[in-house]
């Protein structure tokens, strides 16, 4: 089983000894694609997900001494694969030094998702996962699995910061650090009704069957992406058409290379699962805190780098500052970019340095 | 004819004769709605729309020197009955004091339209119209119908603004001031992809029927209205629930009671023309400034307020700030204010003060 791999990779000693050339060789062998079977897993639904999967990727090899994992959950929508700009030699999770853990969010697809369980809870019936939910199949993954006892950083952009936030209140004992960047601890109102739009888009195509369809919804699929393309990158970088760095030749190439491309790669169920667990994103709903934001976030204890970018129109500088403040010594950063809350999804050079040497220097703390 | 009234009506005197009360009962009665039937119009897509129609309102009468009139243009999607909170008694568009014509845009429904054009050019089929065409149509109606030789004040909110800068480009010595708010010059790509999303949730229902439907696509257009919610107001406004005091009960209640009702009361293809005019509006392609937005703002005379909400997503400060610069002498006025673009629609007391007080000074001058 490719989790036995991993656990055998964990085991066998440190990345770091290599030197440069073939540690590059070494780190590329030690990436381990696996699932981890979850058998019965009672969601706070009240739903129980019946052989639940719990896909993900690991990079580097757990210490001896266990202390030198990371957990990097994925964002919305995406695939580990889809995020391991932030993983590599000498940048900040550097698999000859760490254990990077990915888990794949529960209804991307790749982990128990509409997509891919059986019927009866299949397709529209899938049950809601919760953040919450997420968090305490990954903390089984890394306990269990890896037998981890400590996490050095939990980090994530968007979705995986919820995600971060998250493991730093569930757990306060077992997580060292947490860099939760462009995403909130509690979902917005605003954020709320930007995803009230996409979803609507999604579903006012008719072929989505109200999620049975044999044949993807592609009008609505193609319809949610336009709606995201507005809401993704910044007012700035569209008239700085900064789109072209990225290989788009025209505006409406983006919308279809970047933005189409992006969601019909997707099942639009797995969208609208993954947009429920979203829009109910909420710390405070963690039993022990009555709901209370403020008290969730006071219970933190992990060593906290928030950043956000300063023109993400979903997730604001003012709503993540106004978040840090509430975790006792965080450190706030705001990534100055026109990418919006693009800007952390590795696609500008000069916001993934400056995200990077963040997190090398709360690692170095 | 109600426009025969209105002419009447424009001769008779000065409104700001009368006492208070019996000015308000006055005014109220000087309120004459007519249609400026225009025969034969070639637009500037080349297409001829035939018996085509400019709906209006008028408040207050023209002075016997016809200097006292306001042209103030209907932003998307409105009625002119959806904007008159700007107009009042003792408000800077007194309709005692000035003689104000509210031309509603070409699209609207009450003006040629999708929705009210016979065959062939109606539906799906009603030729594209530019922010240009409508300046134009409105020149005809102010000067032939109104013989009004020049325009105290032309103001419009939104693509109102885009009227008012046209106006202002295309008749600069005709215009004697010009206050455009929360409106740009020119439509910036971030604000046209946002325009792309709302139509592709319009169109992603399958009973728009490529605007041939016989039944409205109304799934289409509360998908629609709810992309539209996300725009409208800003990040705060939601986090501080601000639309209680629009006497709605829940923000599901607002979406749906607010938004959903704004758009379902309209033509998805008078939405859908309307919102072509909007991508494609464009000062720099008036004939005469060779697609150059600096030239035609440079020209412009008239004496400039430009006012733009602080928290406005889509006709940002900087863009409009940006704008206003270029036109000479301009003042530039910030609408300090968490409402968003919605600042500039009479929603927010405070913020329809500041904007009544910015018209008075300019008025004034």
């Amino acid at each position: 089983m490719a989790s036995d791999l991993a656990r055998k990779g964990g085991s066998d000693g440190n990345a770091t000894d290599g030197g440069a050339g073939s540690a590059r060789a070494l780190a590329a062998a030690e990436s381990v694609e696996g699932v981890f079977e979850m058998g019965d897993f009672v969601l706070q639904s009240g739903a129980t997900l019946r052989d639940t999967k719990l896909a993900y990727k690991t990079h580097g090899r757990l210490s001896a001494d266990r202390s030198n994992a990371i957990v990097y959950p994925t964002p919305y929508s995406a695939h580990h694969s889809d995020i391991e700009w932030l993983i590599g030699p000498g940048k900040a999770l550097d698999p000859e030094k760490y254990f990077i853990v990915v888990p794949d969010m529960l209804g991307n697809g790749l982990s128990s998702a509409p997509s891919n369980t059986p019927p009866p809870y299949d397709r529209a019936r899938f049950p809601n996962v919760t953040i919450h939910d997420n968090v305490r199949a990954q903390h089984r993954l890394v306990t269990e699995q890896f037998g981890v006892p400590r996490v050095a950083l939990v980090v994530g952009w968007s979705m995986g910061a919820q995600q971060a936030f998250q493991w730093a209140v569930s757990h306060p004992e077992l997580v060292e650090r947490v860099a939760p960047f462009c995403g909130t601890a509690r979902t917005t109102p605003h954020n709320l009704v930007f995803l009230e739009g996409i979803k609507a888009a999604l579903t006012a195509d008719a072929a989505w069957e109200e999620g049975w369809y044999e044949k993807p919804p592609t009008k609505g699929i193609r319809a949610f992406a336009r709606v995201y393309a507005g809401w993704g990158f910044s007012q700035p970088f569209y008239k700085q058409e900064l789109w072209r760095t990225l290989g788009f030749s025209s505006l409406d190439d983006f919308l279809i290379g970047f933005w189409e491309r992006r969601f019909l790669r997707r099942d639009a169920n797995n969208l609208l699962a993954m947009l429920w667990t979203w829009q109910h994103n909420d710390v405070g709903a963690t039993p022990a805190f009555d709901g209370k934001l403020e008290r969730a976030l006071a219970a933190i204890k992990a060593r906290a780098l928030v950043m956000a970018g300063e023109t993400d129109l979903y997730f604001t500088p003012e709503d993540i500052g106004f978040e840090a403040s509430l975790i006792p010594g965080a450190r706030f950063e705001v990534i100055r970019s026109v990418w919006g809350h693009q800007c952390g999804n590795g696609l500008n050079p000069a916001d993934s340095r400056f995200i990077d040497e963040q997190l090398k220097a709360l690692l170095a703390a």
